[in-house]
This record gives C-alpha cells, sequence and structure tokens, in this order.
C-alpha cells in the first residue's frame, strides 16, 4: 500500500480572494506580521499498487483529472510505501 | 521574511464525506487502486517578524486560532527563512 500526500496551489499569477479574507481576519486579531496568505488544499491518497512507479504515475493522473485545474493551479506531490 | 507552509488535516476518527466524494469520482475514473481519501488544507504565509522562533510561534498561533478547529482537525507547519 502507498501513501500520497498531494498540495495544490494557486498559481502565483492568479488572485486569491480566500487568502486575502483570511488575511484580513488575521491583522484583526493584531498578527499585522502576516504579510500574505495563499490557500490551497492538501489531499492524502492510499494506493493499492504493485510498484511505486505505479502508485506516482495514479497519483500524477488523478492530481491532473480531479483535483487540479491546469490552467489556474500547480500540484505537487510525495508517494510513500506505508509499513516502511 | 519568513515563508510557512501549514497542513490541516480532518482526525482520523472523524469521518470525511468530502475525501469520500472524490475517491468515488475516481473509482467513476477507473482509478479503482485508489482505497481512500482525505482532504485538508493547504495555507501558506509570508511573515515579517524578527526571528524564527517569533515566525513559528505567530504561525502556531494563527493556525490554532483561526485556520484549524482544534476539536476536529491537526495542524503542522514548516517555517522557513526566505532567500536562503
Amino acid at each position: 500500500m502507498f501513501h500520497s500526500k498531494i498540495v495544490v496551489t494557486l498559481r502565483k499569477s492568479i488572485l486569491d480572494p480566500q487568502g486575502k479574507a483570511v488575511q484580513h481576519g488575521m491583522h484583526s486579531l493584531g498578527y499585522e506580521a502576516v504579510k500574505n496568505v495563499r490557500m490551497g488544499k492538501f489531499v492524502e491518497l492510499q494506493i493499492d499498487a504493485v510498484s511505486m512507479e505505479s502508485a506516482e504515475s495514479i497519483t500524477r493522473e488523478v492530481s491532473e483529472k480531479l483535483l487540479a485545474n491546469p490552467v489556474m493551479e500547480d500540484v505537487s506531490f510525495t508517494v510513500e510505501e506505508e509499513g516502511r
């Protein structure tokens, strides 16, 4: 069994209104030191694959097809074999 | 300037209906190998702090007060100094 951790972030050129709202909330609580906030998604998968290569290719494909919008978002991921 | 990366995940004992829906979508696309999906949040902060210790404590405080619900969610984070 393999365990994938996927991070989906908005591209730097794309405005992030949700991040701006969170930043505003932090300033209201007194955390003026926070100068920028970007929100993203974090997804964990458990994959029953025969090899690390297969687990990586499944992770890449589902990330691109289902989890991220390639026009607006970047994806990065790590895959680990469980029980190691 | 410091750069924090925060991951907020649902505790293992809490059901994740959004993850189940995504898993169902993956199975519909033919990725039956995906056995479990858990959704979380990823947040990046830029912090103007005088020291790593200060940046870490700001990150911890805003995570606990604003980003995560400590009853249902776990938080982990890393802080790096920018330009290193």
